[in-house]
């Protein structure tokens, strides 16, 4: 994806370094950043300079490129594998990656582990690449029908930022939109603003702004309303961990919007790489949440008059938030999962059918 | 209701001129403005330096009351009446308080006009603080029902600020909150940070710690998971415009919320005043939903490191928004209407009942 008429992607190898563009620091300054051990690639995790389940995956695979790196040794990289699983509990992805890692690392004691492991990251980036095509292509069939009818704008509502800057090119619930952009079908994208971190102003709305996607930023509040006016023609949000039985743990805010899509017969999906699904848990109570510093919440970052970036505490003296970032849409919600190997029914025949 | 130990009421009249809490400047600054012209009761209408249905109410009523200091022709005075029902479009109790000054005013020429026009403005204003008490007494019995059944902390979801200060005293969905509190009933209040103006946050957050009431900020995100989990007992929200129908008219997310109670059977209750039942309108998009500035939205307003209060903007350059005020919640989703008459269904059959 572009920015500023380049192309860019989210995450990359150079001179014994990972670069990441600084998330934390979207939309008002563009960074790169540069990862140098394992500890700032757990920190980039943990501080949300990346975000995004693909995203967090790809980093955690470079996070254990920097540890061969810095010490090659079983037991320093067993480690690292333990804290880049912890440094964020509720995307699968990150498991998933640190473990197809250490599965090549663990017992290669040469000095070709270094080789193995940039190889190995490598690959896990350019599958989400291709993945993140794939679920474009087969997600653009939709909107193509949805198209076909309508003959007009088709308006499609996303939740918080599954898109470019959540994987490592193309995003998954954008990637649709990308692509039928891309093939003349005219698109316009509510991005909720995703509070408290506003990945959808921050991110999803300037990736799209980039990509010179028309766009409008709503308030979470306000996708309720514009389904019963009929202004959403579908939805499309992205995921961090779906279980076998079709319910997904996406971003806080995306069981409410899953409710309203139902409430007014306007199709909700679900775009995901396969590596986002968990086959092991069945009961959607037992993924855990995570809660976030409250601070996320109570204090805003915004540009001053000045231009200056600058944050300001938002919130009465006297007052405690609580902050959890996810929640959990039952599948009898979602119309359909769009993955890189087509789309199916939210549900454990539909995951199944496709994948096993 | 206090602030810092002092009771206040949202309003008042004194030496020729209306005192109003600057609702804007809340939570950072607690400051009381005059109003002396009827052109200032518009502008603080339009401005939501009040704001909530009963107080804008009032405040139309007194607006009148300045109209008659200043001209008391009757032509000057529908003037008048009519930039004050057009001053906002979906709170009903506007156009209800005009309506009922003027049919006091109309054809008194008289010296005797101020003092009619200050007598039904202070009546509306006893009103409502009856009818508000009522409220209280009514849902209290909710809350005591489900308090007998726990015998542990009750929580209560509120959207937006429909406490005191949407009222003259005790608020609409507070009020029953106020009244368990001073009854011992241990209560506790998820506050929805209700963007963009941040109402809960800045207003019912700041009253409920004032009146040393529990309470914890979430944002508009959260009531779906925090019911989910069971760790919502109740929700009790206000209503800018109740149709005949049961159909509210709200906050914008309202009806978001009410859907996450629905699917997760937790009751869902709203508080009014009679003076907020529109009898005309029986189908809901029929209603007019304000539209206001973006800017809402995109500038953010806090308080910086040295405690000043200044104004960033939080969206990317390139980006816009739109900025809706309310939406409607279908009656089907609504426990029950709690007015100072009593508890009803929210149905044509359960308002009639109480009213006609």
């Amino acid at each position: 994806m572009k920015i500023e008429g380049k192309e860019y992607r989210t995450i990359w190898f150079e001179n014994k370094t990972v670069k990441i563009i600084d998330q934390t620091k979207l939309p008002h300054q563009f960074i790169i950043k540069d990862l140098k051990t394992a500890k700032d690639a757990i920190s980039a995790i943990k501080t949300m300079e990346v975000r995004g389940a693909p995203l967090i995956g790809a980093t955690a695979a470079y996070g254990l490129v920097l540890a061969t790196l810095e010490n090659n040794d079983q037991t320093f990289l067993k480690k690292v594998s333990e804290d880049l699983i912890n440094s964020r509990p509720t995307a699968i992805n990150l498991k998933w990656a640190v473990d197809r890692m250490m599965k090549k690392l663990s017992g290669v004691n040469s000095d070709e582990i270094l080789k193995i492991a940039l190889k190995e990251a490598k690959e896990i980036c350019d599958e989400d690449i291709k993945f993140c095509e794939n679920i474009g292509l087969n997600g653009l069939k939709i909107i193509e029908e949805l198209y076909n009818k309508k003959k007009d704008t088709i308006n499609i509502l996303t939740h918080c930022n599954a898109g470019w800057l959540a994987t490592i090119n193309w995003g998954t619930a954008t990637s649709p939109i990308y692509h039928a952009h891309k093939k003349g079908i005219p698109v316009h994208v509510w991005v909720d603003e995703t509070r408290p971190r506003n990945q959808g102003a921050n991110l999803t709305s300037y990736e799209l702004n980039e990509e010179e996607i028309p766009n409008t930023i709503i308030a979470d509040n306000t996708g309720g309303i514009l389904m019963q006016r009929g202004e959403v023609d579908m939805c499309i949000v992205g995921t961090d961990r779906t279980l076998s039985t079709g319910d997904v743990a996406n971003k806080i805010g995306t069981y409410l919007k899953a409710l309203a899509a139902k409430d007014n017969n306007v199709p909700f999906y679900v775009a995901l790489p396969s590596s986002t699904i968990d086959w092991n848990i069945k009961d959607f109570k037992e993924i855990p949440i995570e809660e976030r510093n409250s601070e996320e919440l109570s204090h805003v970052e915004g540009v001053d008059e000045k231009g200056s970036v600058i944050k300001v505490k938002i919130y009465p003296k006297k007052s405690k938030a609580m902050n959890l970032a996810f929640d959990v849409t039952p599948a009898k919600y979602v119309t359909g999962l769009i993955t890189e190997k087509g789309v199916c029914e939210a549900s454990e025949k539909g995951l199944k059918d496709l994948f096993k």
